[in-house]
C-alpha cells in the first residue's frame, strides 16, 4: 500500500479549486491561435518551473519541420502583442511559433507517466451576452476574433493542478511525471506530431489525455473516448486567364478544374474497411465574368474510422487532385494542413483509470468507450506511445456545457477542473506508487 | 446648300479644344459608378441647361424598373459623397440612382438627331505612376476604387462639345437635337435600357454613339463597331449546412450544385447560327471543411455573335441552373445582372457618317465596319430605333491608348476630342440642314 | 417429449440422400430464369401433390403486380422451351410468369411453420471443363446462357426433403407446414414480394428460409444471416438527337445527361446512420460520333445497411436522375428493377434453430449471427412475417464450393443436401410438436 | 486552239451515258465497306487496265500504315466473300485491305492532271421498299448491312467516265492523266493519307476530286467546296472490378473516368480563331450493377473551321483523357480512328473550273465556294498537293437525291453521270492541251 491515498489526491485537488479557476480565467481572457500561444506558454513555463519542474520550451521541446502547417498570418499577430506582455528571453526561444512546453518531475527510477494538454485557442469571436458566464463575471476573450471554445483553458487549468498535486506527492513517487503542453490542436495543425518528433512519448509508460465536456455530462467519465483518423488539404490550382470573347481558348480554366476535382473526390466509393465521408468545405475560384479563371482554391477534408481507410482516402485524394489538374492543363499544389491518426488505448490503462474514478470524489458515472466523430491530435502521441511500448489513454472528464463546442457562447461547469485534476492526479500516483 | 459649311464646324470644334480638355479632366478627377454618376450628371445638367437644351433628369429621363442591376452598396457610398457636392434639389431628383440625362434642343420642325454618350466609371483603382498622365498633371481619380478607365470622360466631353457647336449653329439647324447622357454602361447593367424604356429614341431618325479607342489609332474612325450580344447572371445556390461527421446526410451540398452547373453550362454544344461563349467565372462556395457548404455564389457570362443565339443560351442557362439545383435539393436564385443586345446599323447612315469625316480635319483613315468582340449597351437603344423606324450606328474614333481599356493606366489622346467633336456636330448638321 | 426425436429427423433424411442428389442434379440441368421458372414449378407441384400437399400454383400463390421488374424477353423465350416440357393445364396457370408455388400440410390445429426456397437460376453459361463436376458428371446446364450458380437447386432439394420428411412425421406433428417457393430472386426481382402480397406468411409463426454456402464451409452453421437492403434501377434518358455540326443546337445530350447524373450519384455523402454505396454499373449512350446522343440507358443499384439509409438513398436518386435529366432538357423513366429490405431476425427462433442444429449430425460449429454484404429477397417475407406477429430467421447452412457464388464453375458440397434437410425439418419437427 | 473542243468533250461523255449507268449499278449492287473494297478494286483494275492505263494495285498504291483505322472484322470479311469473286493474283495484291488502285495514262511531256474518286460504301442496310428505284429496278445492294449510300458508285463511274474519254483523247493531250481511287473515305479512315504517302499527288499539276449530291440540285456545280477539319478517336478506359458491397474500396471506376471525360471535352471553351465542336458520340460502360465498371469504350469527334482550331481541339483531347484516366487510376487507350484536315483550294483552277462548266451541256447554275459542314478525306490528297507547288480543288456537282446522304433510301439522279463526266474531262482536256 502506498503511502498516500486516493483520498488525500482528492482532497490536495480540492484544495486547489481556486487556484484552478483563476488559472482557467486567465487563460480564458487571453486566447492564442495555434503556434501563436506566446503568452499561454510562457505563463506555463512561469508555473511549471515555480513547482520545481525541468521546463523545455521552444525547439527543444518540439520539432518545427513536424508541424503540418501553421497560419504565419495569425502567429505573426500574436507575436506582435506577446511582445509587450511577455519577456523577450523567453519569448524569443519561442520564435516561429514554438509554443509547446514540456516539463518533468523526476522523482526517483520508475515509470513514466506523461499527460497531454492541449493549449490553443479558436479563432470565434466571444460572444458578450450578459446571460454568457465569462462576459457576466469579467473574463471573457480580451483578444477579438479569438477564444477559448473548446475547453483548452480548462485542459491547461488541470494540467497545472496536476503538477502541483504531483509535486507535493513527490516523496512518495516512484518514477517520472511528464507533462506535455501542446500547441496548435485545433484543426489538428501538428502541434502533438512536433512534440511526438523530439521523442518525448517513446519512453512513457502511460500518457494521458484528457477532455472536457464532448456530451459527457458534469460527473460522467469514460476511460477511452476514440476518435476518426482525419486529414485536411488546402489545393491550390493555377489555371492560365484569358479574355472569354478575344482569346479564350488561351485559358487554362481552374475553376472547372476544382470542379471537376470536388466531383470526383466526392465520388470515391464507399469502403469495406470501414466509415469515412470527405467533404470538400470551401471552393474559391475566379475574379470576373469575362476571365477564364485562372486561380481556385479548394479546402477539403476526410474523416475515417480508422486508419486503413483513412490511408487510402488519402492516396485517391493525390491521385484525383492531380489527374484531374492535370486534365485542364492547371498547375496543382497541394498542402496538408491537418492531420491526425486513430489511435489504439489500452484496456489495463482504462481499467486503472476507471478505478481511479471510483476512488476520486464527483464521479456518478464512470464508463470504458466512446466513440467521437472527430480527429484528435492526441492520437498522433499516444499512436506512438504505443508503437515504443508504452500505454496511453483519453479520458473524457464530463461537463455540462452553456453551448457546444467552438460556439461564441461555449462556457463548461468549473466544478470539473478539480474532478478532473484528481482523476488524472489520482490515476498517476497509483502508477508511480510501487506494488 | 446649307448656310454653315463642314469647314465652320470643324472649326468651331477646334475653337472649343480646350474647354473639351476641361470637361475631360474634371470627370475624369471625378469618377462614379453605375447608377451612382450624381455629381457627373450634376454637370451634365448644368452645362446643357446653360447652353439652352431642355434637359430632363431622374424617372422623367428612365424607367428604373427597366435597369438590370444596382449595385445598393456602390450607388449608396456614391449618394454618401454627392451630398457634399449637388445642390439638394438636382440630388433628390436622382434618389435610387436615376442619374440619367436627356437634353434636347429643338431649332424647327424636321428630323430628330440623337447622341447617346455615357457616363459611368469602372471599379478600377487609378495608377498613381508618375508615367501615368492623369497622375502626373494632377487629374487622376480622386476616388479611391473607381476610375474613367474606359474613356467614358472623353465621351461626355465630346457629347458637351457636340451640344455647344449645334447650339451655335441652331438657326441653321431644320429639326431636334437630342442628347442622352445614359449612366450604367460598364456591365450593360440597364442604363440604356432605361432610357429606351421612356421612349426617347421612339422618334429618332438617326442615332449616333461614340465610342474612344478600342483598338483603333489617332486619325482612324469606323462608322460601324459591332458588338455581341450578352448577359450576365448572379446565381445562389441554398444548401443546407450538416456536420460532416455528425450527421452528413441532412445536408444538401451547394458547393457541388454549383460545380455540376458550372460543367455543365461550360458544356453546352457550340451552335450552328453563329459563334458564342459561355463563362462562369467567379465561385465562391462553402465555408470550413467540416461543414457540408450552405451556399455557393456563381457568376457568369456569356457573349454571342447574335441575338438568336444569345436566346438560345440563355435559354438553356436557366434549365441547366434549374435541373441541377434540383438534383441536388438546393433552391437557386437566378438575377440578371447586365444585358445587352446585338444591333444591325444602317449603312446609308454609315456612309453619312463616312463622308463627315472626310470633311473633318484629322481624320486619315475611313472605314466602315468593325467587329468588337465586347457586349455594349448601345446596342439597346439602336435596336430600339431601328425597331420604331430610325436609323443607328455605332461610330468608333480611333485614339492611341496609353495602356488597354479597363486597365489602371489607361488614358487616350486628348486631341481625340476635338475630331469625335467635329465628326458627330458635322454629321448631324448634315442631317438637319435642309436639302 | 415428442413421439419422434432429432435421431429420428436425421435419420430420415440421411435415408433421403440419393433422392436429394437426384432431385439437385434435375433441377441442375434445367435451369430458369427470374419468373420463367415453368419446368422447375411444374416438377415441383407434381412431387409435392404426390407428397399429400395442397399445392398453389400462379395468380393463386402470388400477385403479378407486385412483382418488381420482368425480364419479359428471357420469361417468353422459357415459356417457349416448356411449352415442349410441362403438361398445358399446368403451364397455363403460370402464363405471364406465375410461377409461385405455395403448398400445404395442415396436420391439425397449432402453429404454422413455413421453409421459403428460391427456385431461379442465373444468366451464367455453366463451365464444360471436366474438372467441373457437373460437366464431368453429366448434370450440367442442357441451356445455354443459365445456369443454377447459386445453390438454388440445392435449396429446392432441401425443400423438397423437408416435404417429405415432415409429411411422414404428419401424425406425430400438431399444426400446418407451408412451403414457400418462390421465382425470382437473383436481382431481387420481386418474386418475394408477390407472394407476401397474397398473405402467405402473415398467419405464419415461425419462417426460415435456408441458403447454403455464402462462405461458410461444411459442417457450419449460422442460425441469422442478415443481408443489406437494396434497390436498383433502370433510368432511360430521353434526349434529341442532332447531327454534330448541322445544327448542335437542336440536340439534347443524353450522354451528357448521363454521365452527369453517375458523377452526382456516386457523389452523394456518406450517412452518419449506417453504411452503403451506390453503383452505377452499366452506361449505355449514344450510336455515332456525328450525332447528338438521344438516348442513354443506365443501370445502378445501392446497398445500405438499414432501411432509414436505403429510404434515404432511395429519396436522393429519384431527385438527383430528375433534376439532372431537366438540367439537360432531357425526358427520363426511372423504373425499379429490383427490390429488398432489411429484416429484423427472432433470438428465441434462432436460438431453437441452433439447438437443433445440436441434435443434427454433421454440424461441427454452429453460429448466430453472419453480415452477408448483398441483398436477399427473402427479407420482405421475413419482415412481412415479423410485422404480423410471427418469427423468422434466414439460416445459412455452409457448404464448400468448388469456386464462387455467380461463377460459371460454381458448385457446392452435396452432403450439405442432407444436413440442411435434417435441420430444418428437426427445427420445424420442434416447433410443431406440443410442449 | 486545242485539237478537240469541248463539245466534243460533252458529247463523248453523252455517248457512254449506258455505260457509267452500267457501272454505277453494278458498283451498287455490290458495297463494300472502306480498306474491303476487294470486288470493287479488281473491277475498277479490269477497266482502266482495258482502256490502256497503267495501273497500281496494293503496297504500290498507297502505304498501309499510314492508315488511320482499319475495321479488322469488316475487311476480313468482305475478304472471305471477294475470294469466290476476285481472281487470286488481283486478290492477293490487296491482302490486309490494301485496296486503293492509281492508274496513270501518259500522253506525252506536259502538266499532270488527276483524279480522286472515293469507292468504299457505308455500314447502313439498303431500303427494299418499292419506291426505292434501286429495289425497284434491281440493283440495290446484294450484301445485307452495306450500301452505297453516299454516291461514290457514282463517283467510279464518273471516274471510269472520264478515263474513257481522256484515253480517246489521248492523241491531242499533253501530258499525264492520274485516276487515284481511294479506299476508306468514310470516317475519314485514311485512304487518302495511305495514298498520298506514296507521292501520287507530289508532282501533280491540278488535282480534282468530284462529289455529287451534297444539298447540290441536277444542273447546278461549285467549283470549291469546303470541308471542316475533323478527328475521330476511340477511347477506352482500363479500371478495376471491385464487388461493390465486399470491396468497393479495390475499384477503379471506368464509367466515372469516361463520364468526367464526357464532360471536361464537351467543356472545353469556344475558340476565337473558328468555329468547332466537338462531340462524343458514344459511351458504353460496365457489366452489371454489383461490380465497378471495370472498362468504358467512348467514340468522340471534333469538327473545326480550320487546321488551327482543329489542332488546339486535338492536344486539348490528349490532355483531357489523359488526365482524367489518371484521376480515376485508370489506363487508358486513345486510338485515333479518323482524321482529314481542311485543304486551301486553288482559285485560278476553280475558274477553269467553272468556264468548263459553261461550256458543258447541262448546267444551269455555276458558282464558286460553299461551305460544307463535314471532313473530307479528299483534303489530305489536295492539301499535299498544294503543298508540293500543285492546285487543287473539290468540285460539287449537284445532283436531285431521293433522300439524304447516308440514308438506306438514298439515291441520285442518274442524269448527272454524264454531266459529271464531262465537267471533268473538259477541265483536263483544257489543261492538257497546249496553249
Amino acid at each position: 500500500m502506498s503511502a498516500t491515498s486516493d483520498a488525500h489526491v482528492s482532497g490536495l485537488a480540492a484544495e486547489l479549486e481556486p487556484q484552478l479557476v483563476a488559472w482557467r480565467r486567465d487563460f480564458h481572457r487571453h486566447p492564442e491561435p495555434g503556434f501563436g500561444e506566446f503568452r499561454t506558454a510562457a505563463a506555463l513555463v512561469r508555473e511549471l518551473t515555480a513547482l520545481g519542474y525541468d521546463v523545455r520550451l521552444g525547439e527543444e521541446a518540439m520539432d518545427p519541420a513536424a508541424r503540418y502547417f501553421v497560419h504565419e498570418d495569425r502567429v505573426a499577430a500574436s507575436w506582435e502583442r506577446a511582445r509587450e506582455e511577455v519577456e523577450p528571453q523567453l519569448l524569443e526561444r519561442m520564435a516561429g511559433g514554438l509554443t509547446a512546453v514540456v516539463a518533468e518531475l523526476r522523482a526517483s527510477d520508475g515509470p513514466t507517466v506523461a499527460l497531454r494538454v492541449d493549449t490553443d485557442a479558436l479563432p470565434v469571436t466571444e460572444s458578450g451576452d450578459p446571460d454568457h458566464r465569462p462576459a457576466a463575471e469579467g473574463f471573457a476573450s480580451s483578444r477579438p476574433g479569438f477564444m477559448h471554445a473548446c475547453g483548452h483553458d480548462g485542459h491547461m487549468a488541470i494540467g497545472l493542478g496536476v503538477a502541483t498535486v504531483l509535486a507535493r506527492l513527490r516523496p512518495s513517487l516512484h518514477g517520472t511525471v511528464r507533462l506535455l503542453f501542446q500547441p496548435a490542436e485545433e484543426g489538428t495543425l501538428g502541434g502533438a506530431a512536433a512534440i511526438a518528433a523530439r521523442g518525448y512519448v517513446d519512453d512513457v509508460d502511460a500518457l494521458l489525455s484528457v477532455h472536457l465536456g464532448l456530451g459527457a455530462q458534469s460527473g460522467e467519465v469514460w476511460s477511452r473516448a476514440l476518435f476518426l483518423a482525419t486529414s485536411k488539404y488546402r489545393v491550390e490550382f493555377h489555371g492560365t486567364a484569358a479574355h472569354v470573347t478575344n482569346s479564350p481558348e488561351t485559358g487554362r480554366n481552374a475553376l472547372l478544374a476544382a470542379a471537376q476535382t470536388a466531383l470526383a473526390l466526392h465520388a470515391l466509393p464507399a469502403s469495406s474497411r470501414g466509415w469515412y465521408n470527405l467533404n470538400v468545405g470551401v471552393l474559391h475560384a475566379g475574379e470576373e465574368q469575362g476571365v477564364t479563371p485562372r486561380h481556385a482554391t479548394m479546402e477539403l477534408g476526410f474523416w475515417a474510422e480508422n486508419d486503413e481507410v483513412h490511408d487510402w482516402v488519402d492516396a485517391r485524394v493525390q491521385e484525383v487532385v492531380a489527374g484531374t489538374a492535370a486534365a485542364f492543363g492547371c498547375g496543382v499544389d497541394v498542402r496538408l494542413i491537418g492531420r491526425a491518426p486513430t489511435c489504439a488505448q489500452d484496456g489495463e490503462l482504462a481499467a486503472l483509470v476507471r478505478d481511479a474514478a471510483g476512488a476520486v470524489a464527483g464521479f456518478d458515472r464512470v464508463d470504458d468507450v466512446i466513440l467521437c466523430r472527430a480527429g484528435e491530435d492526441a492520437c498522433h502521441l499516444i499512436k506512438r506511445a504505443t508503437e515504443t511500448g508504452g500505454r496511453g489513454v483519453y479520458v473524457l472528464v464530463g461537463s455540462d456545457l452553456a453551448s457546444g463546442h467552438h460556439t461564441s457562447t461555449f462556457d463548461f461547469d468549473e466544478a470539473s477542473l478539480v474532478r478532473g485534476t484528481a482523476l488524472v492526479a489520482e490515476t498517476a500516483r497509483r502508477i508511480l506508487s510501487p506494488g
